[in-house]
């Protein structure tokens, strides 16, 4: 397997030094980084993110990081990118948080909590409410050391055969949903089939499955999944802000220089900006794609469906919150700052998005 | 006047250079930069976010750009730092674009617009929707280069006196309050009065005005607005994402390094997000702080209020939208790119928060 390598540079000639100019004391090595990712090679959305990402990085160092980006499958498989960076076969992975939580539901808290926080909210939890720390704990563990990265925004709560008329209508559901979305339809007697995009039309038209979410109109329309399922649902009340996350062995992180790990941080910075402006920029062009070109259906989940879906996410959280020390930590900050962003969301965007929405309708 | 410098390091001692080693072909100079504000050093919030950028930029050039921050009235008054900037008597600014509106109504396009673009979706019109381009011609006009480098995120409509009952409320009301949102109360027959942020409370109190916006619940409670009036209003449909930006004499800009010219980029890009999270994680505690300890109450403006604010607002921005050519190429930019922006936010952003909202009422 790849294995990290050094290099110095060799290109650079030699010029005549005066001897009252400073000169460094070493020559600058150029580094290569290894860059593992979920996500298909040359894929939109997520992986442009995550080869921005490393582009950023290279760019920033002026070319002295090196970082050199592998798709799902190409030097590791998809769900193996967080092994193979904890045990130092490759460098760093861009993938989502909630991939680990059989090794503890700590993880899905970093990638998206049903109810729970939006992309700025988690952004405000991460670098302004302890969250940061929380993470560094927790990664630590695995030898890891991680940072927002990009975010999806809202996602949309997918594709359906048939229409939801009530909470009932999910009983024996079978619907493809990761992470702790997944966990809540479970408890409402949905069946969960995990099936990696590429594959989601086709199990949608064979009957395979009834429903399906995967990330929302930009992605899914790239995806062709309005072929799959006439009903195309909202809001996700699964992942309403999915944050996806460069991991990087600690080992590397901890023999970086102050400086570097300064440019690693403001790449990441950005690019959690730049990719969820993508994401709204692209998915409004494609939603109205979707609905013109397409007959794609817009439903919206029933006042009943929405309480329902909230019970049942309380319980589920409430059930997973104290598996283990990491996660307790981690569900009782969530918690505490869930509801004080909360508090402030909805007198501010919520509230703001609401009286945009009643000044337009008129209009 | 402050005058940039250029000044060579003699700081680093040379050390012996063997001849096989790459040496730089000239030593790296320091360069000073002059960042002038429009708000008080050392202020929380916007001053904080523009000391946070200048440090940025100094770091991730490891020193080599060293941005010395000046606060309003420090080197030149808050209200002139475009005009020095442009002249080339300071280097960059760090204000807001909106207090230029007399110089063009389309300045204002880029802080807040009401009922116009959230934090996210400017980001996506300025990054993704060809907004930065028309930004670039219209501060080129000026000898100026631009850039999104704070976020306060949706303001509130602020402090009054007196409730607001009807629109007939406006009537003659004395309201402090900039920009866009303030020629919208003309139009309902306001008054609108323009005061430094530390006199509001003193002008509240003494009756000069009514009612008083500042931004929200963390920079109000820090300047005390609570002694000035008792009911504190929401949605501030008036700045639904009040970017803040850095302006950067042109001269300087094209004369950078493109290496030099991404990290700035990246400086503004990580601070856009990070000043965001800022003031949603600060806003959340002192919203809790104003009602809690200091009896705050808090107001939604009736469904007719939101309705008739709605309809000024589209009267005052077609009134100024075609003020000038590069006002209207900018508010057709504009319009095209908050209908596509608006549709996907509807079911996205805000129908989750509903959601959310919808799922804990019970709770």
């Amino acid at each position: 397997m790849h294995r990290r390598s050094f290099m110095a540079t060799a290109g650079v000639a030699a010029v005549g030094v005066v001897s009252t100019l400073p000169a460094p004391a070493v020559a600058q090595d150029i580094r290569e980084l290894t860059m593992v990712t979920s996500w298909p090679k040359g894929s939109a959305g997520l992986g442009s993110s995550a080869e921005r990402l490393a582009t950023r990085i290279t760019e920033l160092s002026d070319g002295r990081l090196q970082v050199n980006v592998f798709g799902a499958g190409d030097l590791v498989d998809a769900f193996e990118v967080f092994d193979a960076v904890s045990a130092g076969i490759a460098d760093m992975y861009h993938s989502a948080e909630y991939y680990w939580h059989a090794k503890s539901p700590a993880f899905s808290f970093f990638t998206a909590v049903p109810f729970g926080l939006t992309a700025n909210e988690l952004a405000a939890w991460i670098h302004r409410g302890g969250g940061q720390e929380l993470w560094d704990a927790l990664s630590a563990e695995y030898g890891l050391k991680s940072l927002l990265a990009t975010n999806t925004g809202v996602q949309m709560a997918g594709w359906f055969t048939k229409e939801v008329t009530s909470v009932e209508s999910y009983k024996g559901l079978r619907y493809r949903m990761p992470g702790l979305g997944g966990e809540v339809l479970k408890q409402l007697g949905g069946i969960v089939a995990n099936l990696p995009g590429g594959e989601i039309v086709a199990a949608l038209q064979s009957g395979a499955i009834d429903a399906a979410e995967w990330v929302g109109p930009w992605m899914d329309l790239d995806f062709g999944l309005y072929e799959g399922g006439k009903y195309y649902y909202y809001p996700g009340f699964h992942e309403p802000g999915t944050a996806l996350c460069l991991g990087i062995n600690k080992q590397i992180w901890d023999g970086l220089s102050a400086s570097d790990k300064r440019l690693i941080e403001h790449a990441a910075g950005t690019e959690y900006m730049m990719s969820l402006a993508d994401f709204n920029a692209e998915n409004g062009v494609a939603l109205a794609t979707l609905i013109n070109d397409h007959g794609v259906e817009l439903r919206r989940f029933d006042d009943d469906v929405i309480t329902e879906l909230g019970r049942a996410s309380r319980d589920v959280l409430d059930g997973i919150g104290n598996s283990d020390a990491a996660t307790s930590r981690v569900y009782s900050s969530f918690l505490e700052q869930r509801k004080s962003l909360m508090d402030w969301s909805d007198i501010s965007e919520r509230a703001y998005l609401n009286a945009r929405g009643l000044a337009f309708s008129g209009a």
